[in-house]
């Protein structure tokens, strides 16, 4: 069927002012800055302010924007409740879910360009607030809530674990919330820009993405990568499990090849240089982070040659481990960072380019027929 | 842009056999059957067999279908707390999210050749419970959960009433259930297909497809059509409020025209037969039914030339309406009805046509440029 857009590869769906990818030269900018150039330099919360306002934030602006996030943590207790009355062994990403649901009940508006962008602000400070609650619904702690501090991270990890972070932990978090914070337009986006176009309210879009984002195809590769770690279980393993599962069994190296890029994706480069650097008080992270070097070698010798060679999530999942992230945690921290291009997507979808999105499908079914009585069907 | 395919207007995303639609000549089938042959001579169950199993069910294949669908109306305790803690005021297709998405994290599994269509089932039964629950929450009614009777119309009205339905109100639901059952790809079957691409759960495609339908311009219209009959208050009223608000205020005739249909939406005809019987013993409702049907007749006068007809939202409202169905619930009622054509297309595109849904932006924004330090900005 050559007039179906399958999977709409090539179908440019949107604009956008958020992000540029170049695939073949394994190049991604936010704004126009290099990614790399982004991780050095800003924070999390400066991003925040990129793709929302449309640049880095003065200090003033950067004060203002993090009182903001710091007034939004807070969120109504039944939110909090029906994180902690789903099934405990329940997908964490089908929790937020439900909260961000919830969330839109209690906090969803019409669409108004004087208000969006603090909204989506609101939005991502209750996505922060909702993950660390996640954790510890699911790890038979109590609630918290994340607390004013100097940065979004920091707040963010004390809040999950209950104890200060170190300023090693806090870098790390915070470049981890940078680089999963936009992709441009896959299939959770994808799904949030759907919702947009009905004017459904930015709770509902985010809904949507995590929907979305929970299927084992989108945000579950970080997890998988990183299973393949523990499989190996210990650094001299790791070419003979290479040699057996890959090379023999033809299983699919996880954390390996991208749809866009066609070489390494640069985020891939950043996430080993924390992972090393996270992994060294931590003997099992450590472990795992040798195993993955030894997994990137062979994986590049021999698919390298096929532009297949490691994509963002071939990492990250060692830097969230080093950090004391359960591995179930995973998708639901690339959710949390990505709230910030969900919501950006669906703002400049709404505010510039909006149209209700209404694809075609190629009717291939029964031709007309009679219904028989159902006396007669027999 | 001309690379930008605006709304994916023209865009073909799938393949399928449940709904042809032939827009200039007002035809609309499932499965090769019209749809005044399907609500004439079949029930919603008949046609829930025919879009899961690709042909109307012999007597047989019906009554196990009755049977699955009678032991699937009893959900999870938390899913009916989710709904009743939720704001009273909140939208009813919002706590129609909240509640799949917890039955998401209880009764999602893997996609499974064997189980979907029995799943799809399930979750049909389960959307009665969710809807009934909704209403009888907003109407601040304790809980109640649809019971086995003749028919999965009637049951769902005795739920949601707690009294027994008329025949005629049997048949008008279950006629209601049938026009709503699909409607090819418009946005929230759109968000549901972008979610199952992913491989996500049935529940979750379905939270995506609600989140998309609770925008006002999806599923909002039957609500915005019956908000006109009340505002125009007395049939007399019909001609000058038609003059003053549509012709001379340019206010758009809410209930007519749709981006398929350039005639008459064989629904609405449907939709207006059922509307004409079922009000006939309610006053008030009489009074809506003969005010649509003025302003059914004022409009097609002035915008029938431009090929502007009405479509199924126009009459639908007055059906509801007459069921005894307080307006917000009008789009509940659609979303009940469309979860059969939302689990119908996304059983056929997992099993039949998957692939990752992930379109591309056309980058506009900042060409490269450098991060200037915070401290640096200003």
């Amino acid at each position: 069927m050559s007039q179906i857009s399958r999977g709409l590869e090539n179908v440019f769906i949107k604009t956008t002012s958020l992000t540029y990818i170049d695939g073949e030269n394994g190049i991604l900018r936010y704004g126009g800055y290099d990614i790399e150039d982004l991780v050095e330099h800003t924070s999390f919360e400066e991003v925040v302010h990129l793709m929302l306002y449309g640049d880095l934030p003065t200090k003033l602006q950067l004060q203002r924007l993090k009182s903001a996030l710091d007034e939004a943590y807070e969120v109504p207790q039944q939110v909090i409740d029906m994180i902690y009355s789903l099934p405990r062994d329940s997908d964490a990403v089908g929790m937020m879910e439900t909260a961000f649901s919830a969330l839109s009940s209690i906090y969803g508006m019409p669409w108004n360009k004087a208000t969006n962008r603090d909204n989506a602000v609101k939005l991502v400070a209750r996505a922060s607030t909702v993950v660390a609650n996640v954790l510890r619904a699911k790890e038979g702690k109590k609630p918290a809530i994340p607390e004013p501090s100097e940065s979004f991270a920091k707040s963010f990890l004390k809040a999950s674990f209950s104890r200060t972070p170190t300023e090693e932990e806090v870098k790390a978090m915070d470049a981890a919330l940078i680089l999963y914070a936009d992709h441009e337009v896959p299939a959770s986006t994808t799904a949030a820009l759907v919702t947009s176009s009905t004017l459904s309210d930015i709770y509902s879009c985010v809904v949507a993405a995590l929907a979305a984002l929970k299927g084992p195809l989108h945000g579950g590769a970080a997890e998988e990568a990183f299973k393949q770690f523990v499989e190996i279980g210990e650094p001299d393993m790791t070419e003979s499990w290479f040699k057996r599962k890959i090379i023999e069994g033809k299983s699919r190296l996880m954390g390996f090849g991208h749809r866009v890029y066609k070489t390494y994706d640069p985020r891939a480069k950043i996430f080993k240089k924390y992972a090393k650097v996270i992994s060294e008080r931590n003997s099992d992270a450590r472990k795992y982070f040798e195993i993955a070097q030894k997994l990137e070698e062979l994986g590049v010798e021999t698919f390298g040659a096929k532009h297949i060679y490691p994509n963002t999530d071939f990492y990250s999942g060692v830097v969230f481990y080093a950090l004391g992230f359960p591995v179930y945690m995973f998708t639901s921290l690339f959710a949390l960072s990505r709230t910030l291009g969900w919501t950006a997507h669906v703002i400049e979808y709404v505010e510039d380019q909006h149209r209700l999105i209404r694809p075609r499908a190629l009717y291939v079914g029964p031709l007309k027929r009679d219904v028989v009585p159902i006396e007669l069907r027999g």
